[in-house]
């Protein structure tokens, strides 16, 4: 008698093993594969598991048309795996690259493997390793078709907000794949902020951890309820084994995988201002430069000055508030630009929902940024909803008075900054580009519109 | 008798056309060629000058081995006169790409000519079509026995300051065109503050454009000398025909040609920080969306409030001088990253000196900052310099000043906030990064580093 698995898992790694235990959890039936041994064994003693390091076993034990999800590093280790599995594969099969990859990479792969009558679904899923267990928000993209083959997989192990599963369809070729990768762009804007919030609090007020832990976490009972800023709640109170606060011995260099510099790179292509994760980015890449800033801070040299409490921690709750719908905003404005661009055909709506659960990003905010785009799917930004509106109109002055008390501090605040900036440049019906329109035409005849005719003119300006 | 030319011009538009009469002023003989008729007559009557729409007759009348000029748009165009021209020319011919080509282009095609014994030179070319008729900063890179043997061609037509020309060799493959790359960013970065300044005179201070004029025309004698303020002060007092100033009736939309974006994301794949020049980019794209604007503009009411002038304007220009060193430094700082990865062996003094006359961000400023590169070759950071970092401390309380007093007038200041953002963070010997190491860890076991230990470290958080 030879078992028969419903789906199989390419990579099993903390992320692969997590989505197996958790499929298996929802009563399927998994044959994991991965090349290298050593990651072989660690699933053993599951029900309807089974793990092998021979993929022609490995896909022999797989229902056909086959389902398989492949959970490994995005890029060449993704090509490389489908060289392998080719062979094998049969007309109708499936495959799931639940990785981060590049849209682009996805677009020819989906193309090149369709020659073949393969199916690709590039699906996004965010969560990390908690939420691979117990339910992340899952992002596919691809042909409608083999989604909904395969879709009870998806719906069953994602994570569930009243019920409603964190997964739906979301469009065709890499859809999927875009849609997690500005899910990511968004985190970087908003970890960028918290980490400002910290920065205030600590050279600023001198408010010392055990207090900031206090102050994320009652902000996290609030409106600014968010995966991120418990988690930073919780990360105020871990104490190495030597007792001492693990945070003040973390270096101050933060890392990047990626996708924080593709949704910069993207939302410029598409011509999408999106400031707010370009300057994540940028400062990703600043703290790593720690020699350079040990140098300058000799020579540079301004300590920062102390900022006086007197409600200032209530103003940067509503400052970040604010800030974080102008993040939001930014990510949704390039997710609208993609759809149309590379006709995604992307439903908004659905993205808020299933972002609400699960997902690194998910938030209070969530609800109301749904309810903005079912209220109206054609939204042209965000920040023209009615209660978007009323929200950023209410923080408005908290995120500048911040920010005038930032500046004086000499605490860096490019993230606040970028949002009020945003924030003011949008509501600007009039801005100095003109300027810039006819520096480029005197220079370089680069040809400038009017505001009192059309077409196109050029100036001999001397 | 048949007429042998020194050299040969590609693309007789406006550039083409002029640099063609400056080679001819110099003494050069030329001939000129464009696959458009209509383009065919400009330079008639010109000495030692020839013009046709026949390929193989243009290139019959070259010197060999030949050197030809191409002046014609970044991208496809390059590549089609590329294949037009290949079954005309012999081994040892010199192809120069005077346009703003991708660098990642330019390597491709140096890398395929040369299988073929053609030499291709990637050279930047700054100065618009006045500095090409009379003078452009020039930026060769390719093969350095390529260039010695066509180097009088650029020496003599470049820009001089002090007899000194605006061109010299800067490294291999693609280094000319990512100089001119980074050149252009830097031109995006300086060109965004000169029109936050403009923004905080017109709608902070009321002031009038003949006012608008005097100023910058005053900042420009100073040691805000510049070019793009000398061609800012000109705009504001240039009047239409029908007697009202041009400015007022240009449309408040910036466009691009893509160098700006390329900085961006260049810069991003280097992991180099350029918030000015990301922000820069951004700004031309948010002013492109004219509709949203005006929406938001509705939603989003806060009208900018007045500023009082009490010494405004001149706060303004310490700020400005300010801003404009940290946005030279953040492409210098991009220069010395992709020197190091694509082995450009770039010399930033030589490049700060052919900067100094002839191209679009010549500047005052330059000196001091060639000055800062002969002093000290391997300068970590441009900010690091002395006299850079006695500027940088002289201005950084009035760039401080101005955003404060922007922030409460609603006068978007992106540019300024970058600058300020990146100096105190560049002067942060902490940074809040531990934290998002933190959260990455904790999220997604992405790992960190501590202060106290090496290596790199896992915590379970929950």
């Amino acid at each position: 008698m030879k078992i028969i698995y419903d789906l199989g898992m390419i990579g099993l790694g903390v992320m692969g093993q997590n989505l197996v235990l958790n499929l298996a959890d929802q009563g399927f039936s998994v044959a994991g594969y991965d090349r290298d041994k050593s990651k072989i064994g660690g699933l053993k003693g599951q029900q309807s598991v089974f793990e092998t390091a021979d993929l022609k076993e490995f896909v022999s034990l797989l229902q056909t048309p086959r389902a398989i999800m492949m959970m490994v590093p995005a890029g060449n280790p993704v090509d490389s795996v489908i060289q392998d599995l080719l062979p094998y594969l049969e007309k109708g099969d499936i495959l799931i690259d639940g990785g981060n990859s590049y849209f682009k990479d996805t677009n020819l792969r989906i193309q090149n493997l369709a020659k073949k009558g393969i199916h690709l679904l590039g699906v996004g899923i965010s969560g990390g390793e908690e939420g691979a267990r117990h339910g992340p928000s899952m992002m596919p993209g691809g042909s409608q078709e083999a989604y909904a083959r395969i879709s009870p997989f998806f719906e069953k192990t994602a994570a569930k907000v009243d019920g409603d599963p964190c997964v739906d369809y979301l469009g065709p070729s890499s859809a999927g794949h875009f849609v997690k990768m500005v899910h990511n762009g968004i985190e970087y804007g908003l970890m960028q902020l918290i980490s400002e919030t910290y920065d205030l609090m600590k050279r600023g007020l001198g408010i010392d951890e055990s207090k900031m832990h206090a102050i994320y976490d009652q902000w996290n009972q609030g409106e600014l309820n968010s995966y991120l800023l418990e988690i930073t709640a919780h990360i105020f109170q871990k104490r190495d084994i030597s007792g001492k606060l693990l945070i003040d011995d973390i270096l101050d260099v933060a890392k990047q995988k990626g996708t924080g510099m593709w949704t910069s790179q993207s939302a410029m292509e598409l011509q999408v201002p999106d400031l707010n994760i370009d300057i994540a980015v940028d400062m990703r890449d600043l703290s790593m430069l720690h020699n350079q800033r040990t140098l300058l801070s000799k020579t540079l040299k301004r300590p920062v000055r102390p900022l006086k409490e007197n409600g200032f921690v209530e103003q940067m709750a509503h400052a970040l508030y604010g800030a974080m719908i102008v993040v939001y905003a930014q990510g949704m404005a390039v997710l609208k630009a993609a759809s149309e661009k590379y006709q995604y055909g992307l439903n908004l709506e659905t993205i808020a929902r299933i972002w609400r659960g699960g997902c690194i990003i998910r938030s209070a905010l969530l609800e109301p940024i749904r309810e903005a785009y079912r209220n109206n799917p054609e939204l042209p930004h965000l920040l023209g909803d009615p209660i978007m509106s009323e929200k950023i109109m209410h923080t408005d002055e908290d995120l500048r008075g911040l920010i005038a008390k930032g500046v004086q501090t000499g605490i860096p605040l490019p993230g606040f900054m970028s949002a009020l900036s945003y924030l003011d440049a949008f509501r600007s019906d009039w801005l100095p580009a003109n300027l810039i329109q006819a520096q480029r035409d005197f220079f370089g005849a680069h040809t400038y519109e009017r505001i009192d005719a059309n077409g196109v003119f050029h100036t001999q300006w001397e």
